[in-house]
């Protein structure tokens, strides 16, 4: 099995502390080692790291291969630029040459409290990926009503080790729906995991995208014109390109320990807290102040009397924000963008 | 007229834009300028430099002489340690060898909007300072229950000027006294201001502080005990040594513009808002946001649905705190010296 580690994310939901040349997945979130790290030594007794190859874009690419010596330069895939995940997977299937192989695709940025565990289910989703020829991913218990993710619709049994076929897939509901699956009990969150044989899922992007399959047959017979054509890859995420239109998924559920690291507020949720109910990151001065998340990547964060904050203070720049808000840090972005502030992007 | 400028203020209050080596004196928050610089430039066209005599300590007097290179070097007073306003105000008068001169005291960090109308009463002040030899004081309308500041009672008009005898100086009352005296109108809060013949009060001082008188005698006979004999002068304010139990204080009303710019509410009270409400200096974002004061010494400050807050960057430090409660960056100084940090201090 190879492993394809998609590692283009911008960095803007850990704003200020992640920036477009320090995106999330470089950022030390995992105890101080990088989510990029920690996902290739997480895989590592399962995929070796000359089975993994990475996609990024070409802003990271450098970096990345900083970080990682150990898998291979050429297996560092730079993106002309960024088309979303259908582009980015079915260039990378191309690039990998991978043929019937099977390939696990994975974000960088996630976290797994239990490694072993998550092996185990990647292992069982391989068998049913090579066994029935079948699109697997990693469902995971759904905590909260969450909108900004995939639902998967439980089906049959595929065996008696707990994967199922998947009836529906169904990316980013509305509240409502979100809330109805959750409270239904029959729905797993999309853990952004897939794995297949490459040419299993090429066929069905191709299929489902022909658009996406043409720029892909002229990069393969002229590399030169790479650039160009992948610029004009439609783009979308495969969630919507082909999982949304698949029939016959299957799914292999994973409980617990998993988390996307999606927000600063997610962050606090995992980090430990002291007796005030503070998550604190460097040299922090805390006076009757109650579960805020206070990170100080240099200098000194001093607050008094908040609540529910976080605080985010890096060489340049100091964030505060409610914790209930922490996905609105995009409308900063969003700011600095439009004002062109590349200082501080 | 002499002026005797009070700067030994160690700089607790706007932490942490002031430290021990740069003071609430020395900041610009007269809208850029220093506090220190504004009140000899307001009082220049009454007072002149070459009468300006300032005193501070030991590690704040290099910084004034180079802030205000205009008054003569000599004219820079630094105490051997600080021992609060009266022993400074007495050794001070000493060193001026000031005589019978008319001497103002004045605070170097307070705000007065119109600095002519200040002047003005400073002179009416100090012509009943001369006429009656008496002390007199400038009265400034309350505008709130303050707890903090001297209260002066209104007695007999001493002219058709708007000048009073002053009934009873009273020193930081309960929030209960303070509350019956702003209602009941017939009270003026102490602006710190006080005008008189030196000899006068350096009379009064004696009478009622003999200890502070033989110190100050010592000091006068042998130069070289200074250090020694000013440790041991008792540690109090003017307020308490003197004001409280004197007899016959006058007083001049001073109407509104006046601030002791206390604390990081009272620069937001005075600084322009924009339309949320906002009071903001430097490199500030601001989303969805209102009433906060946003202070960026260095660096960006960046909020995000965060309403009455005090957020200040420095180089090193971020403070968040909420409006109402910014007297209690105490709290963080405090810590800051109990923990040794004398880095942050």
């Amino acid at each position: 099995m190879k492993a394809l580690i998609l590692a283009g994310g911008s960095g803007t939901r850990f704003w200020p502390l992640s920036r477009r040349r320090r995106p999330k997945q470089l950022l030390g979130l995992d105890a101080g080692t990088s989510l990029l790290r920690s996902t290739v030594d997480r895989l590592a007794p399962l995929i070796q790291p000359e089975d993994v190859w990475i996609c990024t874009t070409e802003l990271l690419a450098d970096a990345i291969r900083a970080e990682l010596p150990e898998v291979p330069d050429r297996q560092v895939l730079a993106e002309p630029e960024g088309r979303n995940t259908a582009p980015a997977i079915g260039w990378s299937l191309v690039a990998m040459d991978a043929g019937d192989d099977l390939v696990a695709v994975l974000p960088a940025d996630h976290l797994f409290a239990d490694p072993e565990s998550f092996r185990g289910q990647l292992e069982l989703a391989a068998g049913y990926a090579r066994r029935d020829d079948r699109v697997m991913t990693i469902g995971v218990t759904p905590r909260w009503a969450e909108t900004g993710y995939g639902y998967l619709e439980l089906g049959a049994s595929l065996g008696d080790d707990g994967a199922r076929e998947v009836t529906h897939f169904r990316e980013k509901p509305d509240a409502d729906t979100a809330r109805a699956y959750v409270d239904g009990g029959n729905h797993l969150w999309n853990g952004g995991i897939f794995v297949f044989q490459a040419s299993t899922l090429l066929g069905h992007l191709v299929r489902f995208e022909p658009e996406i399959g043409a720029g892909l047959e002229r990069i393969k017979n002229s590399p030169s014109d790479l650039a160009a054509a992948y610029g004009e890859l439609p783009s979308i995420s495969i969630d919507y390109a082909v999982m949304e239109r698949l029939r016959g998924i299957g799914t292999v559920p994973l409980d617990g320990g998993w988390s996307d690291l999606g927000s600063w507020e997610a962050l606090a949720e995992i980090m430990p807290k002291n007796e005030e109910g503070n998550a604190v990151e460097g040299d922090v001065i805390a006076v009757d102040s109650r579960d805020n998340l206070l990170y100080a990547d240099q200098g000194t964060v001093a607050v008094v009397g908040v609540e529910g904050l976080v605080v985010v203070r890096t060489e340049d720049t100091v964030l505060v924000i409610p914790r209930e808000r922490s996905q609105d840090v995009r409308a900063i972005v969003a700011r600095l963008k439009a004002d062109r502030r590349d200082d501080r992007l």
